[in-house]
């Protein structure tokens, strides 16, 4: 097998990294996916950086177990605490790209001397890594962030339509950290599932700004740029693991890919 | 040292068990316990039966080897999915106790030809495991129940006297499976730190009943019982090993005991 015709390995706590996998195969249709969810440690927004750490190092042996081409860490969680841990670990051995700089990059290029609000998970906004790499691009744009731990439950529940679910993501969208903004930023790779509930609080009159598009436009160009886009025009067959089978899971990820056949129980420490 | 001055191994996947810890210590202030909060696995109640069952005997092998004289598994979708396994599994080499059992004695003796409501994670109500045990009673006892999955998200959010909060809780206690009911059964762990604002919703004038004092007095007969009880009277020092060390387990944890010092992490894999 030709390194081109290498699958993609993606991984994520749970059904978040979904929305990127799925913007990635809309984007590339002849790459071929490998997705880990790690249900047994979901959320990671709530974990320490040591544990979901380990958690990377040892979803990437399996992914490289796999021969995998390229790791997408499609969870920013994972990213903010362990994507200069698995470039180190993968080393020369696959590609890896994550969620966060694919982003930054982004902002670069579109919001100068803007003002963005950002929500995300406690991990990624304890981690500062959005702040501290804007910063560093000095380019005027100022960020602002809010932790929103309740809105990962509550899509996981499926109750995103129900009077409650509006109400707390209305109270966290007019905290006093989020006003006056020109954009904001959906930190968080579940938060796609809620961008038409997010628009409606602004009447559809800010940008909105999430990693699954930037994320699939930014493996697109690394793998045209190392020659690794998959030459086969055969339809793939993208297979999905996880670290605890659930219903829920299957659900969501069928939602995503409605021809998801394979689903495989790969405990992580077995 | 002598059987009945061993400790009391307790755990559950988080600040939950700690109500139950409480209680006991309350009761029974001779007692040394050793808590073990599988945080790296939090939430149980969402995840599979099969994972939750590892898990619980990979916790109990750890505390065996502590020498543990009665184990307490203090969350109910554990003792819904795991209290048989576990018995079996240690067999001889402790007393093994869940929270379930203990509640279905009470019932049995004060809630005679009553209607009860109960609110649960979806595990510990997918399970039916309250139903099956009180139908085999026979005692007329009417019960109806529904999973209340948001509320442990929230109750680890710290944010019970928020209005969202309030609000979401209305809206479960406020679902027609729970109308007309002479008690409410907490059955979850979680559920006794928000005992008020439930109490509030019915102007304090249904039972509310949960499985912290019950479940203490349970492990005091069985002690009794086995005399096993700890005849020293030198204040024991707990213990608390989490399986991933989070800020917001310990803050808990010292909510519940104060003098909490030892902390330690111990990974289940490693």
């Amino acid at each position: 097998m030709s390194l081109s015709s290498q699958p993609i390995g993606i991984f994520d706590s749970g059904v978040g990294g979904l929305t990127v996998a799925h913007a990635l195969t809309q984007l590339l249709p002849n790459e071929q996916i490998i997705y880990f969810g790690d249900v047994a440690h979901h959320p990671y927004g709530e974990k320490s950086s040591a544990a979901i750490q380990s958690y990377a190092v040892k979803i990437c042996e399996m992914l490289l177990r796999q021969e995998v081409k390229l790791i997408l860490i499609a969870c920013n969680s994972a990213s903010a605490v362990a994507h200069d841990l698995v470039r180190e670990y993968v080393g020369s051995r696959a590609k890896v790209i994550d969620v966060i700089n694919p982003m930054i990059e982004h902002l670069r290029e579109n919001f100068n001397h803007q003002k963005i609000g950002l929500i995300a998970t406690r991990a990624t906004v304890n981690s500062g890594i959005y702040h501290q790499k804007i910063d560093t691009l000095g380019l005027g744009i100022q960020l602002t962030s809010l932790a929103a731990p309740l809105l990962v439950p509550i899509i996981e529940e499926g109750n995103i339509n129900h009077d409650d679910f509006k109400q707390i993501l209305h109270n966290y969208l007019s905290h006093p950290t989020l006003q006056d903004i020109d954009a904001l930023l959906l930190a968080c790779t579940h938060y796609p599932i809620i961008k038409d509930q997010i628009s409606q609080f602004y009447n559809h009159k800010i940008s909105l700004i999430d990693n699954s598009e930037i994320t699939a436009h930014a493996v697109k160009n690394l793998l045209e740029y190392h020659r690794l886009l998959n030459p086969s025009v055969l339809t793939p067959q993208h297979q999905f693991y996880v670290s605890d089978y659930t219903e829920s899971f299957v659900a969501h990820a069928r939602f995503f890919f409605p021809a998801a056949l394979h689903f495989e129980h790969y405990p992580l420490w077995d």
